[in-house]
């Protein structure tokens, strides 16, 4: 089977980095099966990247490896891991990048890069995605064993991640990211309701806006009506049917969201 | 051959939904050839997607698979189709998004996809691209026939297109799509001229200017003259060379533009 | 092995340039290892092309064929060319695209693309990046000799690009690009400071403002930090510690920067 090596990264897509490392990979596996999966973190936007991994990794092919750059830490005595996480394989930086695909699980071996032979021979102090972590995504994707990479780690270092929180009977959470539709993604999760009823009455709070009900889909209601729904990987969201819910409510990240099971 | 399978959506290139898409193809498909054709298409505009679709699709290898989502029907009773056009393979919401390469067609099988075994076993009402599209494509990409997908369909929904119309021997049309050199490309093409002698006392009007003459190409003239040429899918565009036509005369999509064969 | 086929235009991603030029790749060489350097060039922007091939392309498996595609005059009488330089293999109008990876070379040979059975039957005046270009690299990647192309050439126009000037002991450069990260990246390399001492009390001078050292990397200094450091291609960059430097300081392309190797 044909080997698979993705890239999520804050270098945006118009300077030479992103294309280094692909030639890097490839002079050690030419065969490699390369899929971006973005590079538009905001700049050292920890946070957003460990999100985005978490909802678009778990999809590939069992093995794939994923390499992870958001590192304002670079040349500096940071970690940098290749860590085993449900099917997959992840090489990041040591900073938290991984918080939530780590803590969805389960998690397998965990190395430190070490060893400095299967890097480039001139490592850069602020391009280790180049002179790091694609050389040794290229060996690994050409089959060598994860045990050379450097010495075993028991655990990663994990964020401080804003989990909601209930009060008075009310969910209490906040925004955690804007889609290209302006969708307000939110860290409220199926599963912190689950055993809890929602119906007609339930209630969304934001931006002293108040929804009524959570909606199925996008398109059971009139273009323009706000709405919230669970998306696409768990989390509720708040949108304006063919519409920009952030531009309209002028809402950014860390917005709150107050979810009432029951509003009645 | 390799198998080839093409992107074209809305989602845009910062969220983890193009990379989710690509993770169920290749759980499919290892060996698949991906393509992004774009992922930036407008929100919701399927009249962009349509042009752009039409305009880059017929280039890729016989059977090779496009998936196109633009989609604001999402979980709705609007259908989602396999349709074969020309060479080319195509998944897409039955939204009129293939308009353009239907009616240049030849028009194939069409089939609608109701067979749920070949989808991902849990279906988001908001994300069928990733549920229904990729899994899809993936199999068909691996071998699977077509007939397994669902029913076979007569027809697809087309969108209402804007045409250029002759009036008192002037063709008026109108901007259907700006690029990222600011050129503005019109519905006027060549086959509508086809038999009409245009020359150097053509003229073609827009926003209050009147371009004489129809260009070779950018380069034959000076930086900043605003030009008339026939761009390379052979439809007429304002440009200004080396410059952007789009903010210097202000000018967006739908705006009309008037084409006179001989104004002399 | 696998033939690699990159890139790097002044297309946006927005369109259907991009995926057109794939399709036809692809139905020269099914089996192709398409790579995306960047299609994000400023339009017309010739010199911050030259860049971003010297800075990607040398990282590549040797025998990758790059094609370039910035080229404002597309349909005029420049010539199309194919040139082996260093381990690489490029394609690109001669326009001064390829300078900076021709002045480090070495060169080998040059071809002027003249034989038009390799082209696409009918040939765009607009757009020979899809009829041109891409039919040359699929054939050349599916094994055709170069010597195939036309003619050979001696040598290719070169832009005259800006160097910096030891003047009084300071080295006089200029901004040449700005990153992702507003990271300001100059003329100034470390070869043309081979055998010069610098240490903590070099001066780098830029918008009025003066930095004293030169740092190792980003994660030295405490966010907010105005910094100089040699980035990942040699060349000098003037950096805000998580932040923007080109916003903070108001800096755009062609702001002069100086550097005094000792200011004591």
């Amino acid at each position: 089977m044909r080997p698979c090596v993705t890239l999520t990264t804050d270098f945006g897509t118009a300077g030479p980095y992103v294309g280094a490392m692909k030639g890097v990979i490839l002079s050690h596996c030419p065969d490699v099966q390369l899929v971006d999966i973005t590079h538009d973190i905001p700049p050292q936007n920890i946070r957003l990247g460990a999100l985005i991994l978490a909802d678009a990794t778990p999809y590939f092919p069992p093995g794939t490896i994923h390499i992870a750059v958001v590192d304002p830490g670079v040349g500096t005595e940071r970690a940098l891991v290749y860590a085993e996480i449900g099917s997959q394989r992840y090489l990041a930086p040591d900073n938290g990048l991984l918080t939530l695909v780590y803590r969805r699980g389960p998690v397998g071996r965990i190395f430190r890069l070490t060893e400095k032979t299967l890097w480039r021979p001139e490592v850069s102090h602020t391009f280790h995605g180049r002179d790091i972590l694609a050389p040794v995504a290229g060996r690994l994707a050409a089959g060598l064993n994860p045990t050379s990479l450097g010495p075993p780690m028991n655990s990663l270092r994990l964020l401080d991640w804003p989990e909601p929180v209930w009060e008075e009977g009310q969910l209490r959470g906040q925004v955690v990211a804007v889609d290209n539709f302006g969708n307000l993604i939110t860290n409220i999760d199926k599963q912190h309701l689950s055993g809890v009823q929602l119906g007609p009455r339930t209630e969304v709070s934001i931006a002293n806006k108040v929804i009524l009900g959570i909606s199925r889909t996008y398109g059971d209601h009139p273009p323009g009506r706000l709405i919230a729904l669970f998306g696409s990987a768990g989390r509720l969201e708040v949108a304006i049917v063919c519409g920009n819910a952030a531009r309209t409510l002028n809402v950014a990240v860390d917005t709150p969201v107050i979810l009432r099971p029951d509003a009645g």
